[in-house]
């Protein structure tokens, strides 16, 4: 179990709290894991740190040893904490994370309840809250346990349930780009968009995460979270304000918005697969029931492509593809929203179908940033249009290194800004959307896994799904 | 007299003729001048170019001496290109280019077609075309009687009244901006758009142009042709097509659009100036007055800023503000669409009135390219707005130097393409719009001339005639 000592209010960490929370990507051990991080920000963030805060904040961390579910451990860890804060004067706030499997987020949570490590907020009383890593819950059930469980210990502004893409500078700066600028509203509509894509592609496999994956499958780790967080940011109305409440209350429209599953249209709406043996980047990789720890005739969905539909106003006739797969032919995680043809074209012997339609694009990974491309005339004295983009890049606008999406929201926990934690019923709701595709992809036979080879786009099934339509799906070129 | 060897239809010339028509500037000159251009050739393209075509180019360049206003020079010149189509072997296409002194080209022109060098067009016929520079006319009244003048001699086709503006590739591409892309034309409106500013400044005093200049003034030297030309391209409706009579048709609504001064309104829309000595880059510089060849007292404007308003559906109520101006801080031109600001803004503590409104800029030089500016979340835990920019510059897009302007036109004439050239239309109703003006400006004292020192950015009214409005213009910063 790792634990942050808890900082006083707004003070910033000193070391970007991501490298601490990497093991998060290992919910599947258990016990609690030593202080193992630490060799890892030495590698990678020692060089850039002031030595004597370095030596400083090692000082400052403490490790105690014990099982997820023995109640003696949350009788040393309550001891533990009690003396250092009054070692380092601290004023008594403390921030749990639970980075561990998800099935035991509710165990833990009673057993520090249990023993006064939760107090409810109030005048005076330092304050407590959790950080529930995802997934929350593995469905819809599970999830709505998980809540009211928690929710008898904690009230719910102790609770913050993280979803890391949210703090990703690109993915803040939708709501800022659509709302702080006059421009970009008025076309944000089904007026002038003809489809969204979202892709979330990872070209890595699924490493040492396999107990947790076999479990899990694309749809409950990509779908449920980051990629309908993406979604809802992308297609929500304007929020009365940017509260929390007020921006879950839109978020949430648009999950009740979406047209839900049938048994019927599930084939024609989704897409699965799973990753066979052959080359990434060069390099000769295994299938996915080759990895450690998964089984020899796994049907765990590693690819997912599905088309979402938005019964609004604003969103009648637009398709969202949405896709997520490991072992794909590159990483890269963006948002296109790829507006309609001119409706005519003035230009002697240019027909409007040669000219490629603008594209708005949020790059998530790698090189935040936003691009738009537009028809402009190439130089010269013929007149040929070409495509060409306009780049707004992070690193290269602002001259430094972003901050990192867990710095950011460990920070915003403290400082009781729930503005990009994902309230209950939003989740319960995304679990209830997806619902009827985990159960029939359940109890369904897979078709015939492993359906792409890695270093693919995935099944040629996903590039059908987008093709029936008339339309392509965005990748990287080389 | 500066003549052309007509080149066979669609063939490149092998030197960009911006330099061979850099003597346009020089139309204040009388009796031909010798083929004084080669050394500037020689030292600005020669080692780009490869030395064979450069021989064989300078072996076909010849030089007529004569007058303007002596026919015999026209029966020499005449006797000279028959000798010189035959041992050329061309087949008698003649391109004449007239960049001499305004009056003298309806003169001119029929001392040409008396000595039928220029015959009308029909089958078999090879052609006879004239460019001619700006001015053309020096008001109204001359340009109605120069166009009545030239039409005896030459049809509509033969005539191409240049303005090296259009030619350029930013001027061009506001057309493909907004007509091969979707999402522009939707918020060109009144609805979205605020005002619209066209600067043309020149650091440049009026160097050795006194002569013609003195008698010009800025209006008839920017606003009248290249600042009206590049206002009809923003405003305009949609062409019917991208045919130069379609083009021609919208361009001349917009004129006909645009409210008329008034003896009232001129002095509240109207700003006009002439630089004084001071520094410009560094540099001491004298003022206007002292210039050669201009008089001691002389109330020539080198410095106008003006409002109009377009009186249609699309543009009631936004202003377009107009400046050009010699001697200024810095040499620069663009056209900034300024939008409006957002209806309300959502984000906690930020006010709309501290967000930067959306600007779209067509820079035309330096570094012709456009750019948008917009509104986006500064990196970090806080909620901080500010304002950045996406790019696309030319040069950077394409990795190559762009065609001159004057290069892009001539071969336009030659291949009989009138998309960039002024229809006597035109020509006349943007004299029509602005005689009220140059007439009141004539007949009044000028406000305590020279009112604005070199360096600067004019006179103080033209910051005025915006502040009274609230706004404020774009001025490139140091």
């Amino acid at each position: 179990m790792e634990q942050d000592r808890a900082l006083p209010q707004g003070q910033r960490p000193v070391l970007p709290p991501d490298q601490v929370v990497a093991g998060a990507a290992q919910k599947e051990g258990s016990g609690a894991r030593p202080y193992c991080r630490v060799p890892t920000l030495k590698r990678s963030e020692k060089d850039k740190l002031d030595p004597a805060i370095w030596d400083d904040f090692l000082k400052s961390c403490y490790y105690e040893r014990g099982g997820y579910e023995d109640p003696a451990t949350y009788t040393r860890l309550k001891e533990r904490l009690e003396t250092l804060e009054k070692t380092h004067r601290t004023r008594g706030n403390r921030l749990f994370y639970l980075a561990i499997p998800p099935h035991l987020d509710a165990v833990v949570t009673h057993l520090l309840g249990n023993v006064k490590l939760l107090q409810r907020p109030g005048p005076e009383i330092p304050w407590s809250r959790i950080v529930f890593e995802k997934p929350f819950g593995s469905d819809l059930k599970s999830t709505f346990a998980l809540n009211a469980e928690i929710q008898k210990v904690l009230s719910e502004d102790q609770i913050y349930r993280i979803d890391h893409y949210l703090g990703k500078e690109t993915v803040q700066n939708i709501l800022m780009f659509r709302f702080a600028n006059t421009i970009f509203e008025p076309v944000w509509t089904r007026e002038y968009i003809d489809h969204v894509q979202i892709t979330v592609s990872e070209s890595l496999g699924v490493e040492y995460r396999a107990r947790y994956y076999e479990g899990a499958g694309v749809i409950r780790d990509m779908f449920q979270n980051h990629i309908f967080q993406l979604l809802c940011l992308v297609a929500m109305e304007p929020p009365a304000s940017f509260d929390a409440d007020h921006l879950d209350d839109e978020k949430i429209k648009i999950l009740q918005s979406i047209r839900p599953f049938t048994q019927a249209s599930i084939p024609t709406l989704a897409i699965r697969g799973q990753y066979g043996p052959s080359r990434v980047n060069g390099k000769e990789v295994i299938g996915y029931r080759d990895e450690e720890n998964v089984q020899n005739h796994s049907t765990t969905d590693t690819f997912a492509a599905i088309t979402f539909f938005i019964d609004n106003w604003r969103w009648q006739g637009v398709p969202f593809y949405l896709r997520s797969g490991k072992r794909l032919k590159k990483s890269f995680a963006e948002i296109a929203i790829q507006f309609r043809r001119v409706p005519h074209l003035i230009f002697r012997g240019v027909s409007s179908e040669v000219l490629n339609p603008n594209t708005l694009i949020f790059r998530i990974q790698p090189d935040e940033g936003i691009f738009l491309t537009f028809e402009a005339k190439h130089p010269g004295a013929k007149l040929c249009l070409s495509s060409v983009t306009m780049n707004f890049n992070y690193q290269e606008a602002y001259g430094m290194e972003l901050p990192g999406a867990y710095e950011r929201l460990l920070l915003d926990c403290m400082t009781r800004d729930k503005t990009l934690f994902s309230r209950s019923d939003w989740l319960e709701l995304s679990w209830k959307l997806l619902m009827p595709l985990i159960d029939s992809w359940a109890t369904q036979e897979a078709p015939g896994y492993p359906n792409y080879p890695s270093g693919s786009w995935g099944p040629k099934a996903a590039d059908s799904l987008l093709e029936q339509d008339g339309r392509r799906w965005r990748n990287p070129t080389e």
